[in-house]
């Protein structure tokens, strides 16, 4: 019902089949497990799922805005931590596509196009976590690149990613301006990573704190020039989130409401009137939620919008989409009362992951911010 | 932001620009006025958006339901009882349009084409409100057509259609099977209106009660064969709802944040967070709604979806459209405050509208069930 | 259940009853019409009610916080417009009682004890709605007493009252400290209303703006010394609120309820569940939000709470009651259906009542304001 | 501001000193270990509190539902865990105060009142979780006593406990009628437990499922005759909730409040209006919880209500305290934002708390239906 193309299908066809086939079954354990799962990581990569965003003429299956919602959406259904982990990767895979010279693309696709290459994004600071523009972490120059030094927080892939996009200070601002983006090899010396958080929930997907200590990046290992890091972050990066953290609550949604779908079948709860309105409740949030994720992927691809539309509705999407996955995971317990006091219930795991989508990736009270603004822009331009 | 067809895009532009010219001019009185407004309907006819909905090789635009929902929606940001007027014509204008032969078609087509004809809708009776397989208004056979005899309510238009959709019972069932669908002239005898009734809302839009006393229909007057009424009920007017009772909500929602935007701008409310965070609420409710209308829209016209599916997702976009213009105008008084306390001010007169919605044309509740039951068959499809 | 003394119980016993013989029957009338309604008054002052918190030693009832909140409750089940004619005049004799010298009492009291006299509270002004201590009405001193000249908005009662308690201007601020308070008797010079507002509801109750140019107030009708009126505002009439605008919305709330129970019961609704559950959400909300009311009626007399614990508990119980209220009209559609779609339901009326209420009386959004200020200065004593 | 008696306001002091003293430096360790927590249980021992509401004439204190509410509610803004270990055993302790003989109350509070004697409860069976009635567990008629055989789930304090309430089976039914309540002794052969559930919160409060394979009950262990268990658990028990699950969920909500201002006084946000509002709404959402918490508790124990009043009212009040603080808790990470991520975060433990407490204890939805069902009655008496 969501008007695919063919590609767009075969890819969503694909996923659906891999997800019940050898996700599923693993899901329960990840999300429970505070560990990187090797076993979840190798079948994603047997997919080449971890370079989905990778353009075709570097050997790619160059998926579109739609087809990475469809991939997050689809994995997150069953373990949104599996899911986290791809979309992460491919936010960077595609940062490099759309800001990376062809020197770099021929270079760095040569080498991720093996499709088992986990890639982390590093830009919260611990002291500057609503405010990015306000970053810490200095990039000095130095011979044939430059010596990065600071921390970075939120680091999902901890220390199993093989590139970072790091977000570094090269000049002294003021704020935003000062700003470039690199990509930081794992193995460069003086980077440290802590042993994953202990969080609320999303257990398999780690977490960690990195710590840069005059860690050396290549002058080629700079996307665009200096001080346009921020222009990176701002027009490239930022509206992934509508097929990133959305689509991961919208597939954490999804999650439980198949989790009640099934408990309320088997256990012939349809008659009672007041679980199939919760369950009707659940399935229509979760359609107006998913018209508008698919609506914004296409939206930030088209280019007839203004910037100041694309950046409203993605952060729309991802308030939205959040709020619907908590709102979707609170109401389950009307379905499935005690099996939801279990640890290891499949909903009561997505409750937690929930919560966390409405925190984290720019958190909806700051989307909540972004829209005002600008329907504020907005409201000045028709008195 | 919607993907619209050049011809879609026109037609937009078009009402858009009626609507700012003429109807919004006239709205706080139509909607505080219990009174057919001959202004407004002029205006509306002016355009011919009466019959937007007439196939081309009639001489009409042929709207399809994205159109419809656009002209619809639009209307009602600045008056839902004209918006309602007007989507109830067009409601019978594109039943005859699928349902008609190519002989009634030309002779009724020819006659609407004019675009000054309302036309009204009788399917509710007073006793079967939410079941409407067991009206009780008879067609009796007679030389040439059918007598029929009964009464109807909420007929919107009230006395001012020319034509008239009724169904009624030319066999005794069981229920749903001995129902056909008539088109009843204005002039026949033996049709009667009550005086408008008295509502919370909407007063701009006419609701009578008909009654029917032996009010001759000829037999080329029946739209598809006898017994077929209820599968024109079910397969072509109900997923009408879309860009009806749908779009009228979606409108309405949208109404109200113009003004709470317009009210915020004007007296500098964007600094108070509490303010500003409220109105981004409002506008993340309509964009989803928004979303969901318009698949809709493409839904119900593309034939690869199952009738379950088709049918699910009018009743959510119904329901939800409604709960959004609910939860819109509701959240209005933290903008407006005393403002919304005067029974003139737009977004007062909205709240209103916005509780009728959620009310009529298959309640929200009736909607719940719909697609619980829908859900429930998909479960047990899943065992 | 409420744990009432013999005397709050006789009181609640004796409006019940007028209620249920008096009010109820011209209640759908009078929340209908923009007038002030004779028979309603008649039915009220002759059971003394517009006198109710007039102290014993003057003939009167001397109804405490508990007394004034049942009364207003129970009258607003049936009619809010009514309520609130009763109580804002109580509002003026009470303040009277705390604030006024013997030799003031004694005068008032002997021509208020009559009990048919209605009275007038005046704070609010045009251009200052949500910072009364920013008023503007002047009070000029000349021999034996005030001129006042300025306007006022929300006034209660209309020209329908006896005396009138104004707050103006003695001297120049800073703000509350140049504000003093008055009662203005009705038919002194100078003295203006507009005709009745249009509201979106409590049509019953009389809302009218007035105009005082140079209108003579007598010394002895200065209530406590010049420059303290805001005093007189902060410490007396403020905490009324909770009997007051949160009794008038706990009375609606109920007066919703008892109107679908009713309705549920005569149709048979009970053994739909999404009906029954409403009904027992409406019922949960309001028992609880009864609990705040009477718990804060009791805290406002005993002395042993804090200022700013009056000062938020008070907030809050308008605050949630006024919530409550307007949750509890919106759920009652699930329950009436096409019912409360018309104009003379009693939930519809109620409905708008409730909107009504969120907004007067200080808005929602102003007490939580109050609260709000009052946790942080809690939190900053923990830290 | 509850107008407590001297006894329970020193009963209430006690209580917070403990809880600030002892059980707060540990609660974060035992909300996140499932583990019985020996060192909490010895403070909770050490203040008697087991046994708060055993009878003065047999050496208690005897604590009423009000200061059992305190206890349990304070307790609870710590550590819901040690609050659910008390609350339990007290409400075994005065369920034989209310229907033992003064033979068995002599003897059983002469071992307890050593006041370091946990108790279980024991009604709920693996197969018929809603309906209590239908319980399964038989208790034979054997020399000298009964000999029970079955299997009960949801046994909180798991194998530590001293004695266990146990329902069981003595005649064929229909189902009520054939239950007796008996105490059994820990150290009863034919008495298993199954190690700890893993739950989704609560963690440092055991539940395991028991087994009873003819486990030996003496005679003198039965309460009330045969055949009456099932008022031991209507009249005497069910009330005890308002106490039990209802203080619990409002000691919860309390805590995350109490977590969220002292991160919002830290952090100086109380300047940001969107938290500002969220920390108002919190405040006054736990204040009406709290009204109609401690109404109730005055309610079952003053016997001038009808039992259809005390038990809606009980259902009311743990329906509605354990959705408070499910919304506190929901809305706790627009305050805390990134810090709720963390596991170890107190609103993180209550959070996943407050939905536990929304199932367990007759979940919500059967709450609900209590008081429909109470609703209906009444309805029916009006017509």
């Amino acid at each position: 019902m969501l008007f695919l193309t063919p590609e767009q299908h075969d890819i969503h066809q694909r996923i659906k089949a891999l997800v019940r086939e050898k996700i599923a079954p693993l899901a329960r354990h990840i999300e429970a497990t505070p560990e990187f799962s090797q076993e979840a990581y190798e079948a994603l990569a047997g997919e080449k799922l971890f370079c989905l965003s990778m353009p075709k003429e570097y050997g790619g299956m160059e998926g579109d805005a739609t087809s990475l919602a469809l991939m997050v959406e689809t994995i997150a259904t069953a373990s949104p931590s599996a899911a986290l982990m791809v979309f992460v990767t491919n936010a960077v895979v595609r940062t490099i596509a759309i800001t990376g010279t062809r020197e770099q693309k021929k270079r760095l696709f040569g080498e991720l196009k093996t499709g088992d290459q986990p890639m982390g994004f590093c830009l919260t600071e611990p002291d500057y976590g609503s405010d990015a523009a306000g970053l810490q972490t200095k990039a000095e120059p130095t011979e044939g690149g430059y010596l990065l030094s600071g921390s970075k927080v939120y680091i999902t892939i901890g220390p199993h990613g093989r590139y970072y996009l790091v977000f570094a200070r090269t000049g002294p601002g003021p704020k935003a301006a000062g700003i470039s983006a690199f990509l930081l090899d794992r193995h460069a010396e003086g980077v440290v990573f802590t042993p994953p958080e202990k969080k609320m929930g999303l257990h398999g997907s780690i977490t960690s704190q990195m710590f840069l200590d005059n860690a050396f990046v290549p002058e080629n290992m700079r996307l665009w020039p200096e001080g346009e890091g921020w222009r990176v972050l701002a027009d490239v990066s930022n509206p992934m989130r509508v097929w990133g953290a959305a689509s991961l609550a919208l597939g954490t949604a999804q999650g439980v409401l198949n989790d009640c779908l099934e408990h309320a079948t088997k256990h012939r709860l349809f008659s009672e009137q007041a679980v199939a309105f919760v369950l009707a409740d659940m399935e229509m949030n979760i359609e107006a939620c998913r018209s508008l994720n698919y609506r914004v992927c296409r939206l930030v691809e088209d280019h007839r919008s203004s910037a100041r539309q694309v950046e409203s509705m993605v952060s729309m999407a991802k308030c939205y989409a959040a709020d619907t996955a908590m709102k979707v995971a609170d109401l389950a317990s009307n379905v499935l009362g005690n099996e939801m006091a279990r640890a290891d219930n499949a909903s009561a795991q997505l409750f937690r992951v929930a919560k966390g989508i409405q925190i984290f990736d720019g958190s909806n009270q700051i989307q909540r911010l972004i829209v005002a603004r600008n329907l504020a822009a907005k409201g000045r331009e028709l008195v």
